[in-house]
């Protein structure tokens, strides 16, 4: 079983949220994705959510945008840490996404990250991240990936005038 | 059976909600108040919403605050008609309420009103305007209620300087 | 006559507000569509507000952008349920009209859905969840598009990487 | 009759909305005002902005809060010019009062005054210029009433520490 | 000389600003058009303001973007009636525009119009109803234009749809 | 060694972070609690994060309130879960906090709680659940946690009307 | 003559002001303070900004709140250095005077600060830190007070559960 | 050694701040421009910071988005004034970028410019007005540059009407 679920609101979302995909793929963490409706498969949402444990999901990554009710809903059925992404909705940018997902009351938590792609490839970094914690592999790719990072930056550093 | 469902996600939103209770009570529609979590009760919130309809209910009222994600997902689970009330939330005065049950995504629908107390007694009024289609002894309660909020403006009209 | 009027404040509204026509249409419940001019033609806004009770409309749906008056003032002159649509404004992306819409005072309602084309769509949902209660076969057919929406999603769950 | 009408939606914005009476009164142009709802007496809306110029009103000044509907509608029964009023609302600080009202479609104009009792004050002050076009002794008071201020600022100079 | 002096703070809102022209040209009133830049030609500015009246100006129209300070500061220099136009802003979508020229204090004020276009030419419009107040023949091409506004909406009620 | 370090910006964040090591507490998860200020301790900020792995700490909340820069830059010095808790401002209620906590670029992650003493609480949560994944004793606590919750939701349905 | 110069459109902006004039004392910077109101005192305005320079200001802080026009206004009027302050209005929480202040056009700069009196104390701050290029004393006062800053968090680590 | 630092997030940030580089060579001030990210690199940040006043450095210019966390960093590890300019975030238009860097707290101070590419020439120019203190020759560029300005507005007077 995939150590990572990706769900999302809408097949739309999924250029958005392969971005975890991408960055699990590339730091060595299994994932399967799937699309969740909040509000049209309702039922799927619980099912998923209440046996996502005992299927060996240890961290789920949820996208939803607009009145995005999924990263919140799936956290209310289950006890494995949700970390949940806002995409950019047509109308308010996002603002609504990610208010709709990051302002859950006490007691059921949501660790939300950027509006849009950034943060939907920051969702599977963070996913890695707590993966990390049991597996040195997975840690050494993550310190492997933001070196690189850092490399790329600093090799980069020409900058000419346009004019 | 009650022939409108108030629900809400907390106790704390009943000072707000209970505007809704006044309006119907005012209006001689019969209804039921309850507590019924998106995120702590999520089981309590598909039974309910699933088995509202044949208990007669014809309208639900939902109020929530926050990431306000009860009205939504009791529309997801029915058909009645399901309106929405943003309860204010102690960080960003209710926006965040408004926009997390306001802006759902198409084929799953949640009549919107305004943030606070107003908004709760307009969800009320707005049930009592459906049940009025099939009860002419409603349709002639909000008649007269409007005639009497209109009256009241009339005879309200002195206005004298403070200083 | 029609069950649900769909009026709007111009008719560069209409590419959205047909969302709700066409959902109407879907359901099996019929209607008119017309443009009311909340400031440019005030006088047939009350005309038609007035009447449309006894014209045998059931349910309106309104649709206005940037200050939108329509709704709410339409709601003032009528006791038939009214639920407003925010057309998305050229300028501040719709938030405008959506506050414009939905922060109505206590004693005159009027049931706000999302901005744009997905709150136009559900305008009609919601209207036909109204009518439903009194036409079963209005309610038969809701419960077989929402039951095909959540085939649809069910059925389209195959996600591949761009890359 | 007066040459200003002041009217507002509710008799609690007249706090509010005393402090344009207050500065017609301190540049002696005429004034009435009062309760006008928008929502709650809509007929005397219409009846009272088609009748004003007759009457001798020149300028009317507006203020609502909320969905705030009264200065636009009052605009599209009257040729008079019309200035409008935010009054600060309980959930949204007045934004959405001010979006409400500032966002006129082209054809009818209002012409807004800042939130609050500074925009209330400023109503008055905008008034008495329109009005001063054709009176000079309202004009002088208006220069005076501006020099009086500057000398305020002027003689107020004392800036001392707290601490 | 011209009764309407139209400005504004940069050359590139001129697309903006002559909607207030044309609408003034439609209606008979004379106009004047120049770029007074409150950053950039303060000086003129003030020289501008300051001279306006004894040239027989009677309203000034400013528009400007962003950080807008040319209608308050106008407003400062003149007794004459100022009209401002938010220019919608590359960034904040005039939002910034807005509230930088709407939320004036106590004692100068500043008519606000709504972002950008229509904006404008509501701006053009409410100096010819300030104008209307002392010619009757402007007044009448005002009731004229509204009649024509009201007939045009009237007369396309068609409404199709496009699938 | 704690398992779960608590850092905010300034003691003042203290009634706010409490909440996170109440919940941790009540899980039984160990935690420390200290100031890091990015801005005025940034170099202790770097020695804090940069030795907190090998420290046995295994995931990090951060706390902070305006430019709330202590979350992303105690990410971009190590490779452990961070949590961010944006603390309500004086100002802006805190949408300045949220946005310069959850706004981050891809490649380095904070997953991001409510604003305020929820968001604090929930970030205790949070953490344990990462915790839980490996101490079936912390999975157990959260269990329990969250029936306590919803078993109280259940048992306080009375609704009593105020009036 | 002081090296810097307080200007504030309103004595009521002295409590938020008075923390750039207590930082600068701290700092061993001269400076003056008075009330230049941009709206109500313009041509004082344009007398002080373009007589600054030569009477040897070196730094000019301006605060003011709403549509804060002073910092941008006192940049147009010279070629120092202007450091703005939004004061926190009483309705946008200074959101407003934030824009007006800070979105300046191309050509005329203002360096903002941070909405109220942490943004006004910074003020002083950074005044004294382009002091300090020229005089090696104020720049260890400045090293000396982040110092004691950075010592005082160090120092204050205890926190103690409040239950 | 350069007299100002550019210091940007991200190469993508380049199109934007290299506006600020433009003004300072227009203007006659000697620049060095770099990638130092906040959160990609953090220890080069501290570096850099730290170093640049004994490598001759005078002002520094910084820009970033999204949670732009650079300005404000940088100001933390360095007693030279910094000017902060947020670059336009893909999704929330810059108001993310402008909160993170413009809300520092007290103690760390960062002057701040408009959102994008105007705000990055204003760095420029107001890091020249810097330097100006101590150099008459940029002085009098800087007047030089502000006068033409002024003559271009005042040249550029013809508007004519589109249609």
């Amino acid at each position: 079983m995939a150590q990572v679920a990706i769900v999302m609101g809408s097949k739309s979302d999924w250029p958005t949220m392969q971005k975890a995909a991408l960055m699990l793929r590339e730091l060595g963490v299994s994932y399967q994705a799937k699309v969740v409706s909040a509000h049209r498969t309702p039922n799927l949402l619980v099912e998923f959510a209440e046996s996502a444990a005992e299927q060996g999901v240890q961290v789920i990554i949820a996208g939803a945008g607009g009145a995005a009710h999924l990263p919140g809903m799936i956290a209310a059925h289950t006890h494995l840490p949700v970390f949940g992404c806002p995409v950019r909705s047509s109308q308010l940018n996002g603002l609504d996404s990610l208010l709709s997902i990051v302002q859950m009351p006490k007691g059921v938590a949501v660790g939300t990250l950027a509006i849009g792609e950034a943060g939907a490839a920051n969702a599977g970094l963070l996913a890695a991240q707590v993966i990390a914690l049991q597996e040195p592999k997975v840690r050494d790719a993550i310190i492997a990936f933001r070196k690189k990072q850092t490399d790329t930056v600093m090799k980069n550093q020409t900058l000419e005038l346009d004019v």
